[in-house]
């Protein structure tokens, strides 16, 4: 047992698979649970992915050992201003926004700066489904989950964070959250952007829905994102506005490039480019094979 | 038995799908193969995807009734010249290259006009996979199969033609050739660009391998098709250049709006273009699904 009594803020995808997983490892004792939507606290506790219910936000982090915030990015504030004057000196606060430095923002301005005991997280373990009905305790297994530690960071409460997301099953590293940021903008917050504005535009078309339906699976696989949760990801895309702004505009330097190499008909710097992306491609995917297969081999570690 | 002796020209992952489809059927009594590598034939006749290996393109074509023409889409005109005085009067020519008009006018630079007994064809069912030891004969069941009749087209030919894709399992439908690169160029050949553009500006990053590091599931469905063979894809980008560069500014046009909706952090123009986009995709989902569902519930239409 790595805590007694941990309280999830926000029972969603995350969070209750968080729950699940902690649960399932022995790593912690009691989960209480809240949410704004009591359904989603009845269900929770119904299903077991929680040992307790809150009806306050109050209630649930008034006795907690370690406090994981997993709402919407953009409420961050507003949730902390409402628990902060529950929490006990000594409970640790960490989160699993997708976004970092707008997160350690929120912190400071609700506690007058950057508590020793607040820990930033990212578990990076997107799936299409939400709520706490999809949970399951696997979900973050052989995954990277992100810590951002900072100047203050109490290097205790930042252990912990650490031992709870290896008991669930993460590989867990370490970045300041402004790396944290432009990293993720470039691998996951464009992605979606690009997905997104790609389905809309198609949707514009006269021939729409003609469009769609020669559509091959290719297509399918490249705007799966696009069938994420609108709103999540619009919290994400306004919380890491500056990030996102400089990947986007990196790649429309990248994509006019490529542009004036078709209208040019430069067959070898079309081909080079393609071929550069493959061959970068498949040297990616042995990176992301790598640490759930480390993980396999030696489950304990 | 549609056609006695078919004569596939290029032995790929289509042409040699294409093959054992049809004789899985009983559509043909023979299937005579050709490559300019002559491991390939070799290859097709040791694993049944043909019946009878050609040393020659002369003698592939010579006796055959249907020749279909697998070819890279940049050398269509070159074979084309090569098979065109062995081709006998009666014989249906056909094609499955990923553009249409380029192969129009390959076909009719050759043999001065489009012939009657040319048919056009796309069968839509992309993989990332090449190669004939990856051919199977199931590619094509449930998937689209576009066929592109032209002014002077035989409607005997067309008929045997699709008789073929349906006898491989193609749900079969026919448009212009014009039409057929429009459509293309929105939902397959733009993602592709797109895919490469991205995966190549993030290996330029100083920090790319790190980015590729923390890439999760999503960037790795995103890009799939950026593992797609550099050298196809050239040649259908080249090949369809004028409607891919139309896709493309289309798609920026869309991408700036974007962009300044995040930069001027307008939430409700973000929101509302997500959430159609994700309605959008719902919906297209609905209708790739629908032919294969048919095709299931009545495998004999």
């Amino acid at each position: 047992v790595i805590v007694q009594r941990l309280a999830i803020v926000g029972l969603g995808l995350i969070g209750g698979s968080f729950a699940r997983a902690l649960l399932k490892a022995g790593a912690v004792r009691e989960v209480v649970g809240y949410d704004v939507d009591p359904l989603r606290v009845a269900a929770g506790l119904e299903l077991g992915v929680i040992t307790v219910a809150a009806d306050t936000l109050e209630e649930a982090v008034g006795e907690a050992d370690v406090v994981v915030l997993s709402v919407p990015v953009l409420q961050t504030r507003q949730v902390l201003t409402q628990l902060a004057s529950s929490l006990r000196p000594d409970t640790i606060l960490t989160d699993v926004g997708s976004t970092k430095l707008s997160v350690e923002e929120d912190v400071a301005a609700v506690f007058g700066g950057l508590p020793p005991r607040f820990v930033g997280g990212h578990p990076v373990a997107g799936v299409e489904k939400s709520g706490v009905e999809a949970s399951f305790a696997e979900l973050f297994q052989g995954r990277r989950c992100i810590l951002t530690p900072h100047a203050a960071q109490d290097p205790a409460a930042l252990a912990t964070v650490r031992a709870l997301w290896e008991a669930a099953g993460s590989v867990v590293c370490e970045m300041s959250a402004g790396h944290h940021d432009e990293v993720l903008a470039a691998t996951s917050h464009l992605p979606h952007v690009l997905a997104y504005a790609l389905v809309d535009f198609l949707n514009t078309l006269d021939s729409s829905r003609e469009i769609f339906a020669y559509a091959a699976g290719g297509f399918r696989d490249f705007t799966r994102i696009a069938s994420s949760s609108p709103k999540m990801w619009h919290d994400i895309t306004r919380a890491n506005r500056d990030a996102v702004l400089g990947a986007l505009d990196g790649y429309l330097g990248e994509l006019h490039k490529l542009r004036a190499a078709i209208t040019e008909d430069d067959g070898p710097a079309i081909l080079d480019l393609y071929t550069r992306a493959r061959d970068a491609r498949e040297r990616y995917l042995e990176l992301v094979e790598r640490p759930a297969a480390e993980k396999r081999a030696n489950p304990k570690t």
